[in-house]
């Protein structure tokens, strides 16, 4: 298939739209590990619990209703926020150690 | 402890950005997903072959450097590619049903 192939322009321009999107996901990720690193320092330095049932109970479900509204399956965006607290926890233990 | 505190004002700061930008990550991925459901349809239609090594390869490189950039973990990067590439696979399979 040669690259003036409409098919291959179509699937390249896709592609593109896929590496600009997930250039976006990288820094709002960075972005988002330095505030809950800020939390993570604040919570220490205070002596609050490191956990926050109520609050990440809200978190589920605002983001399970943010993605049914964006045609998002909510219980990837679950899953997913579930994916990033893992890598906050990770953080604020290395953080305390 | 009160709302007046600054400490628990800094919290709820914190927390809001972190709203925020879980509100721009749920929705850059309803917008990959709407990208990569084109990319399948269009491979199903065209019988492409619906992995292609050489693209993710290239991918999982440039979010590595992305995230060297943006000061955020590589291994993280590519773990949460990954994790997206699953849920796309998770559609594709779908679609071909």
């Amino acid at each position: 298939m040669s690259l003036t192939d409409p098919v291959m322009n179509e699937l390249l321009s896709l592609r593109a739209s896929i590496d600009n999107i997930d250039a976006a996901l990288v820094h709002m990720l960075a972005e988002r590990f330095k505030c809950t690193q800020k939390v993570g320092k604040l919570k220490a330095e205070h002596n609050l619990p490191p956990a926050d049932p109520a609050r990440e109970q809200a978190q589920i479900e605002r983001l399970r209703s943010l993605a049914v509204s964006a045609n998002l399956d909510p219980d990837f965006a679950e899953t997913f926020l579930n994916f990033i607290i893992k890598e906050v926890i990770r953080h604020h233990e290395a953080f305390r150690r």
